[in-house]
């Protein structure tokens, strides 16, 4: 039974999932930055994930990251498992641009979060998720 | 024909390489920070690999932070790729430690790196390196 931490449910909206890991957006207008969470209990780290797992997570988050890529063409990809704060195994896809705040840090605890507005999403949604391959997005099941 | 990003070169000793990455040793002894750079001229996102080196990473990735996990036994791993000032494809692994400077900050820009001294590195490389599987020290070829 797998249960999301509630501090990344507090801090992000479903997008949907893939096989393996749900897709989540930091509610955080800032940056695009989206989030894969494996569906798997207890792991807090990417060896710790049965091989198969692990191959699966590489292949969505390759396909997560190409498809921000072509969407976005961003300056660099930042693509992270920290997880010091929430210890859930969770894979951080950031896009970064030379324009962005933050740059060329981290995105990390440099500026408040500014949250999205509905309408926002809703057009990230919109363009992102017809883009996904193997992916079912939240409310369709 | 690959080449090590000068900058990378200049920060880091290289301790030996997988069959795909060689493996960097940052050269900042606040924190136990490991780099892979897969040795793949003009790469910058792992997505852009081939996927079997995309495999091949991952398998390297886990095997060096299951070892430093052993070794170490840190509170957290962070493992990121994420090359906004040195764009060559590196995937940085960082045991972390609760009584760590920056924690649960990430690691980068937190405070000046602290070089190693020589004795440091060898003892490092001494307690490291018999356990990596499928590694060629520095030196032995």
């Amino acid at each position: 039974m797998f249960t999301l931490d509630p501090r990344l449910h507090a801090d992000t909206f479903v997008l949907g999932r893939f096989p393996l890991s749900l897709l989540l957006l930091m509610n955080d207008s800032t940056y695009p930055w989206l989030i894969l969470v494996p569906q798997r209990e207890g792991m807090r780290e990417i060896f710790e994930l049965a091989p198969a797992d692990q191959q699966q997570l590489l292949g969505e988050s390759c396909h997560l990251a190409a498809t921000l890529a072509t969407l976005l063409r961003p300056d660099k990809l930042n693509i992270a498992a920290l997880g010091n704060v929430v210890p859930q195994l969770h894979l951080h896809h950031v896009a970064r641009f030379r324009s962005d705040p933050a740059w060329p840090a981290p995105v990390w605890g440099k500026s408040p979060a500014v949250p999205y507005r509905r309408a926002e999403i809703e057009a990230f949604r919109e363009r992102l998720i017809p883009l996904l391959a193997d992916f079912t997005p939240a409310g369709a099941d």
